[in-house]
């Protein structure tokens, strides 16, 4: 069965945008390892949230999910900016089937936070992968802060990939 | 010249104790490496916030801190659990330099969150050493959030030390 997997950037304090959605403190990839271009390898769709979509579509940068399906939930209509992107809507455990059935046997990447702490708090979150970015903000979007429990987690790996940024894979101690 | 150092555990999230000053998420010494040991070492005189050492105080276990300096910042009198604590009020600059001048040419161990984030923003910290727990507590003591200005840092070291952790070094891109 296909995971459901996080991959993130965060700031040391917790922050995954500025207060105004400033995406200016995060190091150029041009310093740092790519990781994530084998990380999309392995999925087969995107279940991306209302507001990430929006501050995605305002990139300037060509789009960064190639053909891999994007479903964006949200209550209100969505407007595709590519032929992959379509709207879903309905509570956690609904948007989340629809994206695993999108990928079919491929993993699921959920981007987002609202939809990533929703996520966690529905136990539907296989894996964690949070890159720590060497910044402080002081203030901003949480990733993680705000979830309505505390989640214990595993510690599947964590290492430098340059840049100043620790890669940290984590599991969910309620994932089987 | 000493150095100014923060040795602290950070919930993945970002926060050094629950709403209620909760710390029973922390995992215990005995899973993991002992880093605290060899940093007390070098470490010539405390500095602790005023709540941090009330919390320090309700503690049924010995005192941490061997026969170390500590320097309770608060502008009220402290009561000195032992004969090593003394009170010094004032600027963080003036109980900064307080401390220094405890810690002879030994460094200064700055511990709290409000004096730690006080310290960062008056560029007065030279290494922060932050130990990620594998736990996302949502909602708690921040660490960090609320410095006034956005802090750079420098990666200095990263790794697992057992139990989930991983102990994080950084330079403020500000020091020296």
């Amino acid at each position: 069965m296909s995971r459901v997997r996080v991959f993130i950037a965060s700031s040391l304090d917790g922050f995954i945008a500025g207060p105004n959605d400033e995406l200016d403190w995060l190091p150029t990839h041009d310093d740092a390892e790519d990781t994530f271009t084998p990380f999309m390898k392995e999925i087969g769709a995107l279940l991306m949230g209302r507001r990430t979509y929006d501050v995605v579509c305002g990139f300037d940068t060509p789009w960064h999910y190639g053909e891999t399906p994007v479903l964006v939930a949200s209550s209100r209509p969505v407007e595709p900016k590519v032929p992959t992107v379509r709207g879903v809507s309905g509570d956690i455990h609904t948007v989340v089937a629809a994206a695993r059935e999108a990928a079919s046997a491929r993993d699921v990447y959920i981007d987002g936070g609202a939809l990533i702490r929703a996520a966690l708090d529905a136990n539907l979150v296989d894996e964690l992968v949070v890159t720590m970015i060497p910044m402080i903000l002081g203030a901003g979007r949480p990733l993680f802060a705000g979830v309505a429990d505390r989640h214990a987690l595993e510690l599947l790996s964590s290492r430098p990939i340059g840049a100043g940024m620790v890669q940290l894979v984590y599991k969910p101690a309620s994932a089987e």
